[in-house]
């Protein structure tokens, strides 16, 4: 199964695709689609759209995991990064490709085993999960992968418990 | 000109369509683009693509404009609100259309002439300018107009704006 993991955002939206199967994940590619501050937002909004496109004609994922967005206070940065995120979804419903909604403490939960793992804790599990020499680079790329590594965990989840299902 | 005005969202998106010549304005449609609560997200962001998609084929509009969001502390709302918006700059960017944001004291401004027009003011401006019957229905469509007659505004005063730099 090729998973896509995205950290979505307006300026740069990170991205991880990983094949997941027999409890292994492998990468297959890693980075971030970046739009520039001084460019009109419409553009910058099918500047990510392009990008994504263009991942999801490459992998054919079968699905696409998305960090679920919290913000405190600031408004105005929520609606700029949730432009993003929407843009980010829309690409992958118009693609058919179910999406997977996860916290950050879910994700930190699935790759590290402890919701309060910092992110350097969770970018280092991401190199020894994925048998990587270093960190991706940048940050939003490692968060990428590690949505998509929470992603693949949780299928696994999934079929045991329809498995033990099945057996009532 | 044919003037697309957008009122963002997710749930519902208002929208008004007008052809603005020789200082006058003239509906063609409007209406709104509605999504259920319990329709998923990436889904309901597919019907706005869709719905908004159909009307610019349908129009062919020059402009494009939509409303500035703002809150205050509601964080979670203005996610979900700006997740629709992206989808909507996202269309008219993909359709090559030029997009023009106006904030809601810059729409009361234009429409009601005084920046704390209430709503039914502005509704009653929208009514009379356009030489309707009624008030337009839904709230969020009228605001789509209120939006669209904004911007047809604007237009006149750019142009006013470039024949006196001429003149200089």
């Amino acid at each position: 199964m090729i998973i896509l993991g995205i950290d979505p955002g307006i300026a740069i939206v990170g991205y991880g695709v990983i094949e997941y199967s027999n409890q292994k994940s492998v990468v297959l590619d890693y980075g971030a689609v970046t739009t520039q501050a001084h460019t009109p937002l419409p553009l910058r909004l099918k500047q990510v759209y392009q990008g994504l496109n263009v991942l999801i004609a490459r992998y054919r994922p079968q699905a696409v995991a998305v960090e679920e967005l919290f913000f405190n206070n600031n408004a105005k940065t929520a609606i700029a990064v949730g432009q993003g995120r929407g843009v980010c979804l829309l690409c992958a419903s118009l693609a058919d490709i179910p999406v997977y909604e996860y916290t950050p403490l879910q994700v930190k939960m699935a790759i590290a085993g402890y919701g309060r793992a910092d992110k350097l804790q969770v970018q280092n599990m991401v190199k020894i999960l994925l048998n990587l020499k270093s960190i991706p680079k940048p940050d939003d790329a490692a968060d990428a992968l590690a949505i998509a590594l929470c992603h693949a965990g949780s299928v696994d989840y999934q079929k045991l418990a329809q498995r033990a299902d099945k057996k009532k």
